[in-house]
């Protein structure tokens, strides 16, 4: 069994439109990397984090905690030592502390010769949301640890799908540098809903699970409808209406906002519409000198894994 | 161009669980026969309605008015005579007044030269429907029209999908005599719901989607949870709980309320299991003395036919 362990964990998309605490997909390629090794005195230590300024404090740092809550229930002593690499802000609507919660139980899972499958890691990297955001979401963590497009079928009992994934989806995102906490865009929602627009929620997730199935691009498109949390959440999202009429008359087939956000990310069928889009996305910004980095991939259908 | 038609209609199942207002299915083999003929003198006339006593009023009966709405934007000025036998008491939420309002324009359309596409025929079948619970529903009538499973994604505009049917999906009635009418069905449920608790609806219906995607038996039934509707309506019907949960001792899949009730439905995989709840479901009312009438089939995969 190895002592030391290089992973990258793909950065996600949770809710993705209409499918609010239940859908998210892997990114490809973007993401971050965690050094981890074992160490003798059973201690878990983030020695560095290259990149943003995050805590490094094992009883609160993601990685850790969920870490933690992995070896508890393994009943393993052994300590472990993290240098995680981020590229993303955080806060940004990708997953930035999923991809920690994910990493290090991934890490911890293979370094202790995988005791647990990738879905059952994802009770212990929800613990590492639990530390972030008050309550433990999986809508992240599945997809990160699954990889491709994930739905959350319940909670209680915990039941994750993978759906499948058409192969020209393409992702554009663009983070522009205004920061949201999940904690504060959650408090904005109305605790309670109206009945016809729950049903219009819910027939448009049947429609974008039915889209993935039949490869429909157009159907994914057309079920990317979100009447529930976009109405409200966007207004803290400088441009988004602007932002989402431009990339649908470029050809997108849909366009919403990635977690909580305050990143828009934008589906299109093939590379060619997604690269126009990114483009676009970073001129908007940068005509009205909002700091913006934007990003594209296919969905990832690898999530974490060893590199 | 035949100048008589003898259809047959199948009863449909809405809601399905955790779609309500969206989801659908048609029976197989259960359900009316329409015998259609044209007539010289432009009028929708109904000679007769065989089994149970309802409107032969042509602008009250679901059938004709469907049928007018087809004939007004078609812009035909011909007249047909409808004889209509039922064998579904009304009221039961097995759509027997979608029957009636897809056959219509079904036969209509027949004798007409086919102007219409199946999926066409939903919009003007629609207006059967709101002749009698004053909104025009399309979760009975596009099951009834496209046959097998349909999910309506969005009624502005309206997109209605056709959902894989697994092979050895078999259903089970009862339908208990006691009368709910769909309009005061509705009036009961709360106009608005906790987000927690439609997140865990949307949940369901993207599992019940992939379930019927995957052929998987069980992800059907786990998905089959209705944590919104059920809860309320089911006090309008006797023994619902008793029912469900033999129902699901003995094998369902899972068990909810067919339409606005007060009919039960489970979904089984196989014949025997759902003969079994069959003769179950019977015995469990002809013990307390309601009349009841009880009935199996697969899944319908054609809607409404001639015959």
């Amino acid at each position: 069994m190895a002592d030391k362990i290089k992973i990258f964990s793909p950065a996600t998309v949770a809710n993705v439109g209409c499918g609010y605490d239940v859908l998210g997909f892997a990114l490809n390629g973007i993401g971050e990397e965690m050094e981890v090794s074992k160490r003798d005195d059973g201690k878990l230590v983030i020695d560095e984090i290259i990149g943003f300024d995050l805590p490094k404090d094992a009883a609160v740092n993601t990685a850790t905690v969920a870490a933690r809550a992995l070896l508890d229930a393994a009943g393993s002593k052994q300590g472990f030592s993290f240098t995680i690499k981020k590229t993303i802000n955080p806060g940004s609507g990708m997953g930035t502390s999923a991809s920690s919660s994910a990493g290090g139980v991934f890490a911890v899972n293979e370094l202790l010769g995988r005791p647990y499958t990738p879905a059952q890691l994802v009770v212990f990297a929800m613990e590492g949301e639990k530390a972030v955001s008050k309550k433990a979401h999986a809508d992240n963590v599945a997809p990160n640890l699954l990889g491709g497009f994930t739905l959350v079928r319940s909670y209680e009992p915990l039941d994750i799908l993978s759906l499948p994934v058409p192969e020209d989806l393409f992702v554009t995102i663009v983070h522009p540098q205004v920061e949201v906490k999940t904690t504060d865009a959650k408090k904005i929602l109305k605790k309670q809903v109206d009945l016809t627009t729950a049903v219009q929620q819910w027939g448009n997730v049947g429609g974008l699970v039915s889209g993935l199935y039949e490869s429909d691009y157009d159907l994914i498109g057309r079920s990317m409808v979100d009447v529930i949390v976009e109405p409200i959440r966007k207004i803290l999202i400088p441009l988004y209406d602007e932002v989402k009429t431009q990339s649908i008359a470029d050809g997108a087939l849909g366009c919403s906002i990635a977690g909580s956000g305050p990143s828009i990310f934008t589906f299109s069928n093939g590379e060619e519409t997604a690269h126009q889009i990114k483009s676009m996305m970073q001129t908007k910004y940068d005509e009205v000198g909002i700091l913006a980095y934007t990003y594209m991939s296919k969905i990832g259908k690898e999530g974490v894994r060893v590199i």
